[in-house]
């Protein structure tokens, strides 16, 4: 084999799979995961392997690296069986959340316990060769922080303010930086972190994701991740996988139509929820509040900031009783809430979770979503749904992007694809 | 064991699963599902056993009739390898397809070949046990013009109008027949077909699950199936499964808000879709032209009809090229198209089959409701999205029915709720 060629199926591989295991191996692995430990009776069921077989194959997979073994589990009459657990000593992972202005990270152990956090500001419409070198940077820092070697991070994962095609990891058509489309971004941190393989999401998936790994979706089936701010997303879980649709732009819910006689949206089109309820619609409708008079403590506010009115502002007046505040939160939340109330009709989720910087507004928004959400909805659809608040604040996406990492670091040999 | 434990344990397994198997014989048949036909050395190579082990147990699953031998395969340079199927003359299987005004069922061999059919008018309106024991008789009938006992039906899928609890069986606030709520289904028919596992669902999901099986949505992961006549539903395929939703009632789309000022529907809310745009909305809306004489075809057809007009005079009358007719095609296309928008944002489906009564109404409709689409949904999301009236007409749903009992044939000894 030329070492052209050579060095070209390395990086395939490299590229598919930070650690490549047989069929059997992988059923081991698979049940580790799920069970956290187990003995090596169970290996051998789990396999099929002979005693024989599964001592040796357990040697061979602890002389790897991959498992260790951790103190005795209970006698079954005979000897006291000595446990397996995966080996989270086996390098590092990376979880990257980009948002339009910020970036946060977490380096974690295999077992995607948190060794150290990074966050940062950022612009999305830096060149996307500048942003992601300054983002290799601080992993980099953090890797040094805790003694680990840039070839020691096995996984990364990434999430992005975009629309994502998922099977090639990069963003299609992002309406905040055209200038990443098709940018490689798996390529890019390949290119200083060669052991790694990496995932690349959506952030409002990658959102779904660590709820359902770390929040109150740990469990739940069928889900709705919404995200208000700037934009309006979601991301979806469907019989417990993320859904993410067929060219991966599914849960861009922003861009429903709300009023067909509404604004104009960026989109082009009319009255789109985005354009009507999330954080801009709400500091426009602020500033107008402000001007005709209509709220005092708004005008004062207004004047304070120098003609501007941030969405925090437009809560702080809320807080305060100030009426036109409440009135423009409460709209927001009846419109979100109607287009919710269609797609709980489509998708009978049990839970709805609402993250995002909006998530501040507190009760009255909250309060809102729900009354349209169960004024349209039917009733067998909502008998049992929850829509609350998520708890988990910016974990949530790092989370998520660590679980997305941790997803793919056991491939199996022939299946590149089957994750175990 | 006492006699009545025993005969309770044995009913529970009845219930489950007719077929019974162990892991590694449930990945033989799983294989089986997917290649149609292997070869002794690929079940060697599936379940890890031993040559002289492979031997013995595919001795035991031909005795006990579940695989049979056919024909040989290519030679891999030694003795040309004996080839296995799994045996489609084990039992046989029953699709039923319940409609409001209509049942539709096939018979067909485990392996899902149909050898007879049978169609009935019906009337869900009548109590369930009344309904059920019709169905029975025409299975029976079925069964015995293929001199099939009736102990040798192996499965039953039943697709019915209404939202269903899948884990139950049973229908769940359903408008059409409020008398059937919670009726065991199940049951009624294992007394009659005591080998039979009973498989109950949403009709639109089992025609999607037929359009999934054996239509254009082979190979599709993500698409929605939509049913228009009398009432408008959906069923939904994420990642290759159908999804249900947390309790079952998924796809009900017939209920989204198409206009706030609209008419009052029969579910209590205003300007649902279903109310605007279906079967009955389109023929009260001619009537009307026929009326205040803004169609004289209408009109003449009216009279013809004794006062009444039908759906499909309605699209004669378009067809005549009435621009009444036509307008109110174009309108319910519209709206039909304006809802589904909102759905492709969110789910990012690459086909949308439309099935259901109403897809006689040809081309007119079909624009209308591709152009609503168009004009609505991301660019991103439609790029490579197909709608198209499904191919199979009433096959979708008896296929569906079919494809669900044949899910849950062989189901693994000590997991009663995976399907092999």
């Amino acid at each position: 084999m030329a070492q052209a060629e050579k060095s070209e199926t390395k990086q395939a591989q490299a590229l598919h799979a930070p650690i490549l295991m047989k069929r059997a191996e992988a059923e081991v692995i698979r049940a580790l995961r799920k069970l956290g430990k187990i003995s090596r009776t169970e290996v051998s069921n789990i396999t099929g392997w002979s005693k024989a077989k599964t001592s040796q194959e357990i040697r061979s997979l602890v002389g790897k690296g991959y498992l260790v073994e951790v103190g005795e589990g209970a006698s079954q009459g005979g000897r006291r069986p000595g446990l397996l657990r995966i080996n989270n000593q086996l390098g590092y992972l990376v979880g990257l959340d980009i948002g339009a202005t910020s970036i946060d990270m977490v380096l974690t152990d295999v077992g995607g316990n948190v060794l150290q956090r990074c966050s940062a500001l950022a612009d999305v419409r830096q060149s996307p060769d500048e942003f992601f070198s300054r983002c290799s940077e601080l992993i980099l820092q953090m890797a040094n922080a805790q003694g680990c070697h840039h070839d020691q991070i096995l996984g990364i994962g990434v999430g992005v303010p975009g629309p994502v095609d998922f099977s090639r990891g990069v963003l299609v058509a992002p309406p905040l930086m055209p200038d990443w489309e098709n940018f490689l971004i798996r390529d890019f941190f390949q290119h200083t972190f060669p052991a790694a393989y990496v995932v690349v999401d959506n952030d409002v998936n990658i959102m779904a994701l660590g709820e359902q790994r770390a929040g109150d979706g740990v469990g739940v089936e069928h889900f709705i991740f919404i995200k208000i701010g700037t934009g309006i997303g979601s991301g979806i879980v469907s019989n417990g996988k993320v859904h993410r649709g067929s060219i991966g732009c599914a849960g861009d819910i922003g861009h429903i139509c709300v009023d067909k006689d509404g604004p104009i949206c960026r989109c082009g089109n009319t009255g789109c929820l985005e354009a009507m309820a999330a954080g801009p619609a709400i500091t426009e409708k602020a500033l107008q509040a402000a001007k005709n008079g209509s709220s005092p403590l708004l005008s004062q506010m207004m004047e304070a900031n120098g003609g501007f009115l941030r969405p925090e502002d437009v809560n702080a007046a809320c807080r305060e009783g100030d009426q036109a505040a409440l009135e423009i939160i409460r709209a927001s939340g009846q419109m979100i809430g109607d287009v919710l109330a269609g797609l709980v009709n489509f998708f009978n989720p049990s839970h709805i979770f609402i993250g995002g910087g909006i998530t501040n507004f507190g009760n009255h928004l909250l309060v809102s979503i729900r009354r349209a959400v169960l004024r349209r909805s039917l009733p067998l659809a909502t008998t049992h749904l929850a829509i609350n608040f998520s708890r988990m604040g910016p974990e949530a996406g790092v989370t998520g992007a660590v679980a997305l990492a941790r997803e793919y670091l056991f491939v199996i040999e022939d299946q590149p694809f089957v994750i175990v």
